[in-house]
């Protein structure tokens, strides 16, 4: 499997190549020996695509036109193009589903209709989940998301199932839990990094929700080998490395590396702010995936790329 | 309630109003006393519109330009189009996704941001749950569609809801059984009349299938009763009448009243075809509604329809 050849894998499509997540599967996917293409929105500016392992890169929305027009013959597609908001599913719902939905449906056709043997994996997000009764969370746990998010997440879903039921095509999903890693500008490390770094740092909660965080080359690698056991079943497996760690000691850390801080909490919980998040992930080990990086590694590294970047 | 002024209730939007079900909502709520508006697809040659109560049509795609232009300022929308045949969603499952799914976002969005206090009624379909493991089939049944057309109907429902949580929008949907009566050229009933009339007619199956028949007419008093219970809290009912009625007992009752026959079956039961449907109507009836048409009556006002139209 580990053919020195460029390209001996194949071809691969990356959707949202220039997202976080996009571009470090991209570049997991052309460690692996695909030709990579990359479609999607992105100012490459500063940057090169091929840096990222995308030999080809097509800057438009994913739709069915630009996929026939750009997608050549992938023998795989990791769709990662979709909203990644909450906030923005609630100001903009129409547009968020059609950032996630009708983009996943545009590329479930492509697959039906021009490439019905090409792998496909598709990364979902925990938010599917909802508040969990039981953790960790199962895959098989009710989907109850509370946001528009996470409703059109579970739609992306549920038309994946269907085009794998009802028309062959081979598919496998990765509900993502908290990924991050250094290049990531939103979500909690990127704010409490701008707080810290502006002085005495406040945060809503009470710091002592849980999040199962994942580095983001770690979900790269978990979404190549959940697109190697994509199948007509769908697989769906669960992207954490099944380990609870507080918002609090998160932020800590951050801090102690940044030398900002104090850190403190408002103590005010968010209702419909699921407080806990742990993913079983039984199904990510059986594909043989294992993560690599350490949180507080990861965190340190988080924080020196800040510091870095903002120098 | 039973003011006589024309338009005493308000005005009404009826989207797919030249379908099956969409006239016989639109007659449904000009007789309430709405000021019912039509839009979507198809040829009024030789009818009137306003005879089934449209005071305004509109040839158009149900989309958020043709509600922005249209749709006027409802106070009731029936949200009646949508694709209606499973067969069309296995050929062509993306424009399937598109009538239903994207129409029904496209509604539920131009209420968000123009109607908020209007009430929304939406046909659903039973084939939302798939095979029923136990009968009648509750509305908190599991929904496990067996084709496109009902993973896409069960998804339109996953957007109601999301938009009466999170929007406010008031909304109400109506899980369609076996909708039938004169008019309806299409399914068991019309393709068993074609048979009949030509001789002896052979069915797929062994007759023993049951399903819970519903006339148009009651789908329509059963439509207008769920949107005016409308609200943020989706409720959901079966459009049935709570009764199992074989096809074999359809059939030789039509073959009876159109002096055809004789009618076989194959015995050949088709896999992934539901062999029984039957619908827990205690939601419905507790809306006040009560069917008013009896099968054998309305089978014999279906064969008695296609006579004249055939001749």
């Amino acid at each position: 499997m580990n053919d020195p050849r460029p390209f001996s894998r194949g071809r691969a499509l990356v959707t949202g190549a220039y997202g976080f997540v996009g571009r470090h599967v991209a570049r997991r996917l052309a460690a692996d020996g695909y030709h990579v293409t990359g479609l999607g929105h992105g100012n490459w500016v500063g940057e090169d695509p091929v840096s990222w392992g995308i030999a080809s890169w097509h800057s438009a929305d994913v739709d069915g036109e630009t996929l026939a027009e750009h997608g050549g013959t992938p023998d795989l597609i990791a769709h990662c193009a979709g909203s990644g908001s909450v906030a923005y599913s609630l100001e903009r719902p129409r547009e968020d589903f059609r950032r996630t939905v009708d983009a996943t449906l545009a590329v479930l056709d492509f697959v039906r209709m021009h490439r019905p043997d090409a792998r496909v994996v598709l990364p979902s997000s925990a938010a599917v989940y909802g508040l969990a009764e039981t953790l960790p969370i199962a895959v098989d746990a009710p989907l109850r998301p509370l946001s528009p998010y996470g409703v059109h997440k579970k739609m992306a879903e549920d038309l994946a199932r269907s085009y794998a039921t009802h028309f062959g095509v081979r598919v496998a999903i990765v509900r993502l839990f908290s990924v991050y890693g250094p290049g990531l500008r939103k979500q909690l490390l990127w704010d409490a990094c701008r707080k810290i770094a502006a002085g005495p740092a406040g945060f809503g909660g009470d710091g002592e929700e849980t999040r199962d965080w994942l580095h983001v080359e770690d979900a790269a690698t978990l979404l190549a080998a959940a697109a190697q056991a994509a199948s007509t079943e769908c697989p769906v497996v669960n992207g954490g490395i099944g380990e609870a760690v507080t918002v609090r000691a998160v932020v800590d850390r951050l801090a102690d590396r940044l030398g900002g801080g104090p850190v403190s909490f408002t103590g005010t919980i968010r209702p419909g702010d699921p407080r806990h998040f742990l993913a079983d992930v039984d199904g990510s080990l059986a594909l043989g995936w294992r993560p690599m990086r350490a949180l507080d590694d990861g965190l340190d590294a988080y924080a020196a790329w800040y510091r870095e970047q903002a120098a």
